[in-house]
């Protein structure tokens, strides 16, 4: 089928948008670049683009300390990010600075022994890491004037929309799979945007709305993760500023990552090498393994394989905020995970399961299913001697237990209901 | 019925705690001092008891800076809490510091000139401002030695203690009301830990635990809200600290609490004399109101009717994170808010509803049906011209929204389901 794209043009004559230090769109294929509008494909070859910087050089010691004399939240890097310098005065989500929590107890029952860290996004405003990028799409929605923000979403999304559209006074129309998570359903909805459920999976959902942006239907309409998605994607690369900072401003060794799109992982990287050329860490080799659910790998089938592209595949598994069976950026990945000495690995829905509950139990943080894929796949890497537990490494949680409830209801509930008095509770056998 | 307690002995010999400043239990009531220990009422009155500090005291500049070095969590403020100086180095879930936001959307829609904002405590580990009392209480266990953390709870709390248990390694035996929420039962045992389901109210819960506290079967014990309630209610003093510190080191005018066992009103309450006697901000007149939903509002039915004591009842809401039909502190919160010029009010089930939404679609913040009280019972007291809406006044939002889906379920879902193409989105009435 043909999908119609909004492609960036160099001819564009829209006045100059201010979002700080981006200077450009920027063809990850080819390279041309383009004015900063809303586009996300390139006029000459089609690829995808991204956001290019004049960033800050030759003070990275003043960097450091303006950075760590900013906000709590994501702001803090907004030298680093295209939004403009007086961000964090605007009304906005204000994700980010999530804590990067010391696994020990984790670490111990997978014998890690060279530091072990869960940086947990399950602390951000809606609970995933979607307020990191829908936040920077806010940005470049005002900036170019957007009064309804869109998106399609396998739900976390979806959530981060509609508060970031309500907090921001905006309208939000917002695109699900019709057989979501409960939680993730309502949580789009209260915050009184619309939400329109479609009978189809994800990358249906996906394929409907790039049609959508080039009709009159959704004329004027800022879909975060379409026609904004260049302005979007650069939220994930707080992820990489934020674990380097918690670490004392050094880079980790190895870091697990969900992949759903692929485009957190490639934007960690981004964020990582930013880092490194503006002087905030010492350059040295780090890792970066990509975690998929068995049940839609099609990015750790295609890794596996050695294959350079990713064959697209129908989604069954219930860590659904990773089920996007064709990856948009499935072949970056690849790439990265080559060239930095990771590796692409996957998970069963039930090795999802127990890893949930291992993170609870041993660090007290309830994962989404997407968590238990990051955690499932470490261990995995650990046990076939992948992944070096002399090294540092971080995991990441990018979403709350409490949107997948399902995952582990029908395992986890109450020891024992007794009447309240000593002797029911004696018998539950739960006594001292 | 008889209700064992734990009381503090003057002539206890046990060796003394290092819990930083704290430097006795002090007695609410005849103001008798007694050594730290696990205990909860005074010896000689049965009054309760409270924690006694040497507070850092002649340089609130020193203070002040020492603070804001601090970690972004309450271990900031631990100079002014009962826990040792190394406290951020412990596992333990390190809450707080949470969104103080400036909420202009929902000020103008109720008419709040003098500055609106609403601390947001479902940003916490567990999304409820339980895991700050519970991080104070993990601290007094590990000083007294305790290897079993342990709770009455309506839910937000048997999360936060089975999670701080996890992270800090002990066990955890937590009990609930049988029919919570299903989201609160899921999370009080995905930790790992024992859940036990009482059949009654929480009141019933609550008496059962003081039974067995003074039973061989819950020997050697932690009970976070009864033998160490004392350190565990600090931990409330740290909203007071953070709404200060985020006001620019400034008194809001006017706050808004809810009220469960009263407890958190009056420990914010102490926070705030605290850094006014510290120097940490000027003294000048606040006032505190008291929310409580309509199903179970003994402390708002006895701040109407000019009581000063408490009538239990037996409650009836959807709020049930507030519904301590028995609460412990009601006479110190008619007190507080007579004495500073506050209210207690209530507002019904569905005007909690209304308010959830309401806070939802103007700031984007998805509250717990707690927070649907407070906001309420603000627009209420503004609509009776009892709160000035031309003071900086703080709401205060204490849980979170997918803890209590079912309040808003029946009315919150989908605008439209549609097929994935152009013809079945345009029939749906939402386009451009």
């Amino acid at each position: 089928m043909s999908v119609p794209t909004v492609t960036a043009s160099a001819r564009n004559a829209t006045p100059a948008v201010d979002l700080g230090p981006a200077v450009a769109l920027s063809c990850r294929e080819c390279g041309e670049r383009f004015p900063l509008t809303p586009a996300f494909a390139c006029e000459s070859c089609f690829g995808p683009l991204e956001i290019a910087y004049d960033l800050p050089a030759g003070d990275p010691e003043g960097l450091r300390r303006r950075i760590e004399a900013g906000p709590a939240n994501i702001w803090r890097y907004a030298p680093l990010l295209p939004v403009p310098a007086d961000v964090a005065g605007k009304p906005n989500m204000n994700p980010g600075w999530t804590p990067l929590v010391k696994a020990d107890r984790l670490a111990a029952e997978l014998g890690v022994t060279g530091g072990l860290y869960v940086k947990d996004d399950s602390g951000n405003p809606t609970h995933s890491f979607k307020d990191r990028v829908v936040a920077n799409a806010v940005e470049a929605a005002r900036a170019f004037g957007f009064t309804t923000l869109s998106c399609s979403s396998t739900g976390n999304l979806a959530g981060a929309v509609g508060a970031a559209a309500a907090r921001a006074g905006l309208r939000a129309c917002v695109f699900i799979p019709h057989d979501l998570e409960q939680p993730k359903v309502v949580m789009a909805a209260v915050y009184g945007g619309d939400v329109v459920g479609i009978e189809g999976t994800y990358d249906d959902v996906n394929r409907f709305c790039s049609e959508l942006i080039g009709d009159p239907a959704g004329e004027g309409w800022g879909f975060v993760n379409v026609n904004l998605r260049p302005y979007y994607a650069e939220g994930s690369k707080t992820l990489a500023y934020e674990i380097c900072e918690q670490l004392g401003w050094r880079l980790p060794d190895q870091l697990v990552v969900p992949i759903a799109s692929g485009s957190q992982l490639t934007k960690i990287d981004k964020g990582l090498k930013e880092l490194i050329a503006t002087g905030l860490v010492e350059d040295r080799p780090y890792k970066i393994f990509g975690a998929q659910a068995t049940g839609c790998s099609p990015v750790a089938q295609a890794y596996k394989a050695g294959h350079d592209v990713v064959r697209p595949v129908r989604p069954e598994t219930i860590a659904k905020s990773l089920a996007i069976g064709n990856p948009a950026d499935g072949p970056y990945v690849l790439d990265i995970a080559r060239r930095t000495g990771g590796a692409v690995e996957d998970v069963s829905d039930e090795q999802v399961v127990d890893a949930i509950k291992l993170l609870a139990r041993t660090e007290g943080i309830f994962a989404e299913t997407a968590g238990g894929v990051t955690v499932g796949v470490t261990r995995k890497l650990i046990e076939a001697g992948v992944l070096d537990p002399t090294l540092t490494t971080v995991v990441l949680n990018t979403g709350d237990g409490l949107k997948t409830l399902d995952a582990v209801e029908p395992t986890t509930g109450p020891s024992a209901i007794i009447r309240p008095n000593l002797d029911s509770f004696r018998e539950a056998g739960l006594a001292s």
